[in-house]
C-alpha cells in the first residue's frame, strides 16, 4: 500500500512552524536575560553568562535579539507594554473613576513584582545607549500620562479626593514601583495579595478614618 | 620694634588646621563623586572623571578615600547616616506617635531629594563589592527597623490606623524613596514642600474623607 503524504508528519517544518520556533527561542533568551539582569544587575551580567545559562552561544543571542543594549531595551519594552495594556484595560472597565484607578494600581504593583516589570524599575536611564534611552523614557512618560489620566477622571467624577494630580501620580507610582526592589519571587504572600493590600493602604491613608 | 610672634600668622599650619584642611578636601571629593554618580550613574563614572572635575589626580582621591567601591560606600553611608539621625530626632520629638511618624517621613523624603540620599536609592546592592554590600544592607535594615518602630508606636497610641506594619513601612518608604529618581535638583517646588505634600497624601489616602 502506498503511504499517503501527511503534511503534519513532514520532517520539513512549515514556515508557520519555523516562525513559532523562532519566537519560542527569542522568548527563552529574553526570559533568561531578564532574570539574570534582575538577580545580578545589568552591568554584572554579560551576554556570555546568559548564553551559558541557556547552553547556547553568544552569536545565537545576537542572531535572535542583537547586542546587550538591544536585549535590555527589549526586556523593558515588554514590561512597559504590560503596563500600557493594563492602563488600557482599566480605562475600559466598569465602575467609578476610583474603581478604575484601583484596578490599574493593583496591576501596576503586580507587574512590578514580575520579571519584566522588575527590570523596568531596576534599570536606570543611564544604563541604556542614547537611542534606546529615548525610547525607554518615552514609554515611561506614556505610563505616567495614563496614570495621571486615570487620577484626573476619578477626581472629575468625585470618587477620589481633590488633589495635585502630578504629585498624587508620583506618590502612588513610587509606592507601587518599590516592590520591584524588595519583593522576593516565591515569597510567602502572593504578589496579587501584596498588591491589593498596598493599594488599600494608599486608598485609606494611615490616619484613622 | 621687634615683631611679636603671632601663632595665627604662622606659615606652618597647626595640626588642627591640617586636620581641617584634610576634612575639607575629603568632603569636596565626596560631594563631586556623589553628584556625578547621581547624574551619570555609578558604572558610567570613573574616578578619573571625578578627579578631572576637581582638577586633581586620581591618586589624590585614593589618598583621601580609597578606590571607587570605597568612595561609593562612603557616599551611601553618609546618606544612611542622615536617615538614622532623622529617625532618632523624630523619636525624641513631641506629640503623638502620628506626629513623630510624620516628622520622620518628611525628613526621609527631603533626604532622598538631597545628594547623598539620592545616591542611597539609586545604588543597587549589586553595585558594591561583597563586604561593602553587607554594610550597605545592614544600614538599610536599620532604617527599615526605625521606620517600623515609629509606625508600631503610632499604632500603639492609636494615632494612626491599625495596619500590617511591614507592608505599611514598605508602602510609605517606597512612595518617599521615589523622588530620588524623579526629582530634579533646582525644580520649581522646594524639596520640603514636595515632602510635606507627599506625606499629606499618604496620611489622608486618595479616597474622600
Amino acid at each position: 500500500m502506498d503511504t499517503v503524504f501527511d503534511p503534519s508528519q513532514s520532517p520539513f517544518p512549515s514556515s508557520e512552524e519555523k516562525r513559532s520556533a523562532r519566537e519560542a527561542k527569542r522568548a527563552a533568551v529574553l526570559r533568561a536575560a531578564v532574570q539574570m539582569f534582575n538577580e545580578r544587575g545589568f552591568h554584572q551580567t554579560s551576554l556570555d553568562d546568559v548564553a551559558a545559562r541557556l547552553g547556547i552561544s553568544k552569536p545565537t543571542i545576537y542572531h535572535y535579539l542583537g547586542n546587550k543594549d538591544q536585549v535590555l531595551l527589549e526586556c523593558v519594552t515588554i514590561g512597559l507594554g504590560q503596563l500600557i495594556e493594563a492602563a488600557e484595560q482599566s480605562r475600559q472597565s466598569a465602575g467609578s473613576g476610583a474603581d478604575r484607578l484601583v484596578a490599574f494600581l493593583v496591576r501596576l504593583a503586580e507587574i512590578n513584582m514580575d520579571d519584566f516589570g522588575r527590570c523596568v524599575i531596576r534599570t536606570g536611564d543611564e544604563a541604556l545607549a542614547p537611542d534606546s534611552r529615548a525610547r525607554f523614557r518615552a514609554l515611561k512618560r506614556q505610563i505616567d500620562t495614563d496614570l495621571r489620566g486615570l487620577i484626573a477622571a476619578a477626581v472629575a467624577d468625585r470618587s477620589i479626593a481633590h488633589c495635585d494630580i502630578k504629585l498624587m501620580a508620583f506618590t502612588l507610582a513610587g509606592a507601587l514601583n518599590w516592590p520591584a526592589r524588595w519583593h522576593e519571587p516565591g515569597g510567602a504572600l502572593a504578589p496579587e495579595a501584596i498588591a491589593r493590600q498596598m493599594v488599600a493602604i494608599l486608598a485609606a491613608g494611615f490616619l484613622p478614618r
